[in-house]
């Protein structure tokens, strides 16, 4: 838990004195203010976070975590749990979709193993952080200890001090794990408040029977567990999962380094409200890349006060939102850094 | 007009045979099918629209016209018209929001005058297609004669031919031109049927009192020059811009050479509204980059059907939001190139 105390008690509020420098140069940029939106209001916020009014990006890094979920054998998912193991393996080969964006990106990807539900082969790219074989049954009890909660958040902060030497400017979340939209379902249930239906969706695809199922078993594993909404480690051991675990400490290690936090979506989303849920000064720091098609993800967003960016009915995970979040705030800082003002330029100004 | 009809004989409607095997592989990536959402729709209309079930971007290009508008005349502006001559100055040197966001997605940018109304100076970069200094003022009579309107139209289809031989494999749309949403608002009134308060916004930053004049200013260039509903070529003579016309020519292009057009916002909207009008045929062709602050981009997106990929509140136009939905585009393509199948990657496919 120190390792945690540690992160709350050093997340500096956004830097107000670097963010109206950049919002004077946004306005003094060859453009109305404030035609560019959200790519300009993004610039301030990393200008906040870094304290620096006109940061650039240079090194970009998303961790995928990777952990299964006991809950699979209530049949809450389309998909066998071995799929989380095949392509965890799938990533290390650069197969899969966020291989494929972070390559289009130009984003290094960091995946670890937090509790797949078997023994990993090792390799070179592939960060063992296994807190278990995987979470327990959440229909039957809590998930994990809180012990193990404690150590999956510990685990993501120190997956982001790893790799700082390397260099991050910016970090994108993601995850893997069949079983954990049934997870992040009942975290946000748990954390806002929302009832279980309208925060549980279709995961990887199911049909309307699975559905129903799917909502019955979230009800039990709240009833169940009766996890402390005060409390977020309690919510994560009750009914999360490692890599959400692991996620939310990622986050942490954002907030607390001064890393622009770009969010994938509703697993990521859960793990923010964990994350949140322990310190809000973590809240400015995050960025929410886009809207998931799982119906959890608009709540809990509206909860956390976040627009997103993109429009694209994604629902895979991974970080595939993510990577392209992280394109649109370099683009946002580009803008800042490279555009004319409107004195460079020559070019005339509102009339008043 | 002879152009123009050559364009419009010659659209072919998308590769069904293509978009079906595009759509074969993709639910054989490895991910759960339609999980990538509109990356994977997007992967589709592209194969379509080239007749290549796995095709590939290598050339962009973004066509940003510039015009000016009469109607300024009328104060619906918060930028005086020079800005217009001022902001083509700065594209050419490199300045404006559209050339640090070309210069992010690797897109060329040609840069056309359809009808500034100053004398420009000559520019390697700049291409002069100039059809007038300017249109009339809408609310006094027409913007432009017929044979303008069509030399407008005809002229973005020049601007696509002569470019390629330089290769083109995905085009976007730009705008530049002081007044260019009232006029955008006037076809989108004309054309859609929509009342005029609900297809006007606030341009470049208006207040509430310009706004009601802006308002009032449309509905009596409607009144005073009754452009025909059924005929895109009147109102784009009524009450449309030389570089709205330009911008039709070029999606026209577009459609007959079968090259996907990424329409950036309101004016490239009302220059679709006018190309759609020529031909239905090229509404396929179409990809809306993001949805503007202009109320009425939204109520002409959903009368083409078109649903934007980006959520950032954009209102500059020049092409901007037409680069970053480049970018997605380019996205979806790769991830249908070179993401695994299930039978590569050894993934355990849907539990039926």
């Amino acid at each position: 838990m120190d390792k945690i105390q540690q992160m709350i008690a050093n997340i500096q509020p956004l830097d107000e004195t670097a963010m109206a420098e950049t919002r004077r140069r946004q306005d003094h940029l060859t453009k109305p203010q404030g035609s560019l939106g959200q790519l300009e209001s993004l610039s301030v916020q990393i200008a906040g976070i870094k304290g620096n009014p006109r940061p650039r990006i240079v090194h970009k890094v998303i961790f995928t975590l990777a952990g299964d979920h006991g809950v699979t054998k209530e049949s809450v998912s389309a998909y066998p749990s071995e799929v989380t193991l095949q392509m965890v393996y799938n990533f290390l080969r650069g197969g899969a979709g966020i291989n494929v964006l972070a390559r289009h990106v130009g984003v290094r990807v960091v995946i670890a193993d937090l509790g797949v539900a078997s023994k990993m082969e090792k390799h070179q790219h592939l960060v063992d952080k296994k807190v278990a074989m995987g979470t327990q049954n959440i229909t039957k009890g809590p998930a994990m200890s809180r012990e193990q909660a404690i150590r999956s958040i510990e685990a993501g902060i120190e997956l982001v001090e790893d790799e700082l030497p390397r260099g991050i400017d910016i970090l994108g979340t993601g995850d893997m794990g069949i079983g954990n939209t049934t997870s992040s379902s009942a975290i946000t249930a748990a954390l806002t408040g929302a009832d279980v239906v309208t925060v549980t969706g279709r995961g990887t695809g199911i049909d309307d029977d699975v559905w129903r199922r799917k909502v019955e078993v979230i009800r039990k594993a709240l009833e169940t567990n009766r996890p402390n909404q005060n409390d977020a480690i309690d919510v994560l051991s009750k009914v999360g999962g490692f890599e959400i675990g692991g996620i939310a400490g990622v986050i942490l290690a954002g907030a607390k380094y001064q890393i622009p936090v770009v969010m994938d979506g509703f697993i990521s989303g859960a793990a923010a409200l964990i994350a949140t849920g322990l310190s809000p000064l973590v809240k400015p720091y995050l960025i929410a890349s886009h809207q998931s098609v799982e119906k959890g993800h608009r709540v809990l967003l509206e909860y956390l006060g976040l627009k997103p960016l993109l429009n694209l009915d994604l629902r895979l995970g991974e970080g595939t939102g993510a990577a392209l979040g992280i394109f649109l705030v370099e683009a946002s800082l580009k803008i800042l850094d490279e555009m004319a003002t409107f004195a460079e330029a020559g070019v005339s100004e509102k009339i008043e």
